[in-house]
């Protein structure tokens, strides 16, 4: 094991210990825990040679000052929030390493014109107040204040909770930021999938963050006795339901280009043993890079839906709950990552991310790139089997310290080793 | 409208207001409301020339004497008891149908050797403690003490609700008959189905009273994230679900023999929008009134299920919940009541029960008989739109009375008008 893949499995494990429910892991928005988890990474962004606190929503900012403080900066992050029963790398895996690739920097006295940026977004997966993306959405200027009236399960508002955490719900405005000054947005993340693994590859350059759109299909046949329907009387509604299902994964599997379709709720309406269901209500959730081409299935998937519910005489409701257009991940940027992985003797593969990440809230502000490592155990995430090998997270910190260095040295001022007093960071405020 | 007819509908009206949840109707198994309806039966009955009161498991039992005591009795019936939110036919017009038939032979001041028995069986839906045909199943000999420790949703035991009702909770022993001293156990019955309504028939023969397997599959596949898996590296336990499913119907519409299987139950267990399925459980209801086909179609299930999860790579796990073996009605009585069709001008017509009756309680003790009368709205049942025609209420009891005087009368000792003391019925407590 190297030492860098050890200290950042030892840094995860700490992190871990920051649980609502252990020996589960859960870490909410503005929670306890989020503030011990944050503490921990103040230090060691500190330890790393950056100015570092909590800003006004409770984001962990720290700070790498630059040589010239006009230039841009870079910022790099990734969340400190988890689903409930969570692995320990998604996010946290992503601060750690760039807060590693700073401190190597630091260790060297290597400095650039612009600022580099760590940043643990408070809160991603939106678990807390049902809303996602609240800390980058914030620094993208997408914050909308309603949102500070979102509660939690206890009825807490977002509000109350921000001032409970010491934070300032009506400091928002200044979080977002003036992208003339930010060079771009690097986030490395787990791939919380299985491709890199069953590719036999440590990791991979993210070619853009897949659009979604979700449906939710409701749909109403006619509720029979099981024993005295015969089967060309019926107008089953869950059968209805399994064929589209069917239809989805078929769509998907066939699609020429790649894309996913996954139902992931379905409901039989008060559904009995003995009777023959008049009432189903299903998801379908359908992601691709391509916008137009997840377009195109989802119009595809509809008609066959149609078509199915036409012929077993069973009305359909469809529902588009939401679509979310993809994220391009910037060219010059993967041209960036495709050198670094070159210069490391790493094969270049590119790959969509199928999982919405904090990037995408910039996407549109500032070029945007990503770098994913490779998961183990087949690929799970969002579960307590979540992985990463020790080497793989030693490879994705030299990767990514290479990155940073072309990106944050290209700068036409040029880097230097001097000093520079750190500019104050006006949202900081813990 | 015929006024047999329409007294049957108005009778069938004044019962259901005995319900608990008006506009809905709601008829448990010793509620007050099956005291009410009781008490209106009881009170038809004494005016059609019976003995009538509630036995020792609240069951309503009324005797038409016969001329001979040591003659065999006819036993007609169905039940009182209601599912939730239920229509006003199910079990009830049996029950109405054989009073008006008693009232007519009384009116006339016909007799037969043996007695006529009709009685509206407490429960037969099971609804309250969970256990089906209580009153039937007493008849039969088939009762169990320890049903007396089942409890009600709120938390009541049948033995506390029968004292409560008035009735003898240690009584069930002496309610189980002789058979020596029944003829038989004939029901009339709304069909509960479409296959009348299709046909254009207002009556029709059961055969058999289908048998049923009830199965429960618990699929575990791997769940992932519904946009990081690609579809060729999922097990995604719904869509397996989903495959079988659909194999059940296929496996009924292609059976040689009519069959129907139905799946009424499924659970995406913790389900969400975007996850894709680790487990998913969910049911079978297989009916035949051939057992052995029956089985077949089961194995043949079983075997397509077990390839599914195979291809898949999905864990399946098989537990059946029940085999109930098909009750035949018996062929003299069918040919009895073919003769009554034919003497009516009735076409005759032949069909399977798939819904279980009280009839199967009495099957392998008695021989057993079944009338069916077509069903309105689709042939919906245990529904507010159960619904059934004045003229062919009409039809059947003529037909139920032909069959009653054909049966009750071939007994060797021949038929009289005279009158007959009522021998008392022993079990009679109300």
């Amino acid at each position: 094991m190297d030492p860098i893949g050890r200290t950042l499995l030892e840094q995860a494990a700490q992190l871990a210990a920051h649980t609502e429910d252990a020996p589960r892991m859960t870490r909410l928005y503005l929670s306890e825990q989020h503030r011990g988890c944050g503490d921990l990474l103040i230090a060691w962004m500190t330890a790393a040679g950056m100015t570092a606190g909590f800003d006004a929503l409770g984001n962990v900012v720290g700070r790498y000052a630059g040589t010239d403080p006009a230039a841009p900066a870079l910022m790099l992050g990734s969340h400190l929030d988890t689903v409930r029963n969570a692995g320990r790398y998604d996010g946290m895996l992503g601060v750690l390493s760039a807060i590693a690739c700073v401190a190597e920097l630091n260790r060297r006295g290597r400095r650039f014109p612009g600022a580099i940026e760590v940043i643990a977004f408070g809160d991603e997966e939106g678990v807390r107040f049902g809303v996602t993306m609240i800390g980058s959405g914030a620094m993208a200027g997408r914050f909308r204040p309603d949102w500070l009236d979102k509660t939690d399960r206890d009825d807490i508002t977002m509000r109350d909770a921000l001032l409970a955490f010491g934070a300032d719900p009506d400091g928002w405005p200044a979080l977002a930021r003036d992208f003339a000054h930010v060079r771009a947005y690097a986030e490395l993340h787990i791939e919380q999938g299985p491709v890199l693994l069953e590719a036999g590859l440590p990791a991979g350059i993210v070619s853009a963050i897949a659009g979604s759109t979700r449906v939710m299909v409701d749909l109403a046949g006619r509720a029979g006795h099981a024993g005295t329907v015969p089967m060309n009387a019926r107008r089953d509604a869950l059968a209805a339901a399994a064929e589209m299902v069917l239809a989805g994964e078929n769509v998907a599997r066939e699609w020429p280009t790649p894309l996913v379709c996954t139902t992931g709720k379905l409901d039989v309406n008060g559904g009995a043993i003995n009777v023959v269901p008049g009432k189903t209500t299903f998801s379908f959730d359908v992601r691709s890079g391509d916008d137009a081409q997840r377009e195109a299935a989802v119009r595809e998937l509809r008609r066959r839906c149609e078509e199915i519910a036409a012929r077993r005489e069973v009305e359909i409701a469809w529902q588009t709950l939401l679509e979310l257009p993809a994220a391009p991940c910037d060219g010059a940027l993967r041209a960036t990552l495709a050198r670094a992985f070159e210069t490391e003797s790493v094969p270049v593969t590119e790959l969509a991310s199928g999982a919405g990440h904090d990037a995408m809230s910039f996407s549109g502000r500032t070029p945007i790139a990503m770098l994913f490592l490779r998961c183990g155990n087949g690929g799970i995430s969002h579960h307590p089997d979540e992985t990463v090998d020790a080497d793989d997270i030693e490879t994705g910190v030299r990767l990514f310290g290479r990155f940073i260095e072309m990106t944050a040295g290209e700068t036409p001022a040029g880097e230097t080793t001097a000093g520079e007093t750190p500019a104050p960071h006006t949202a900081v405020v813990g």
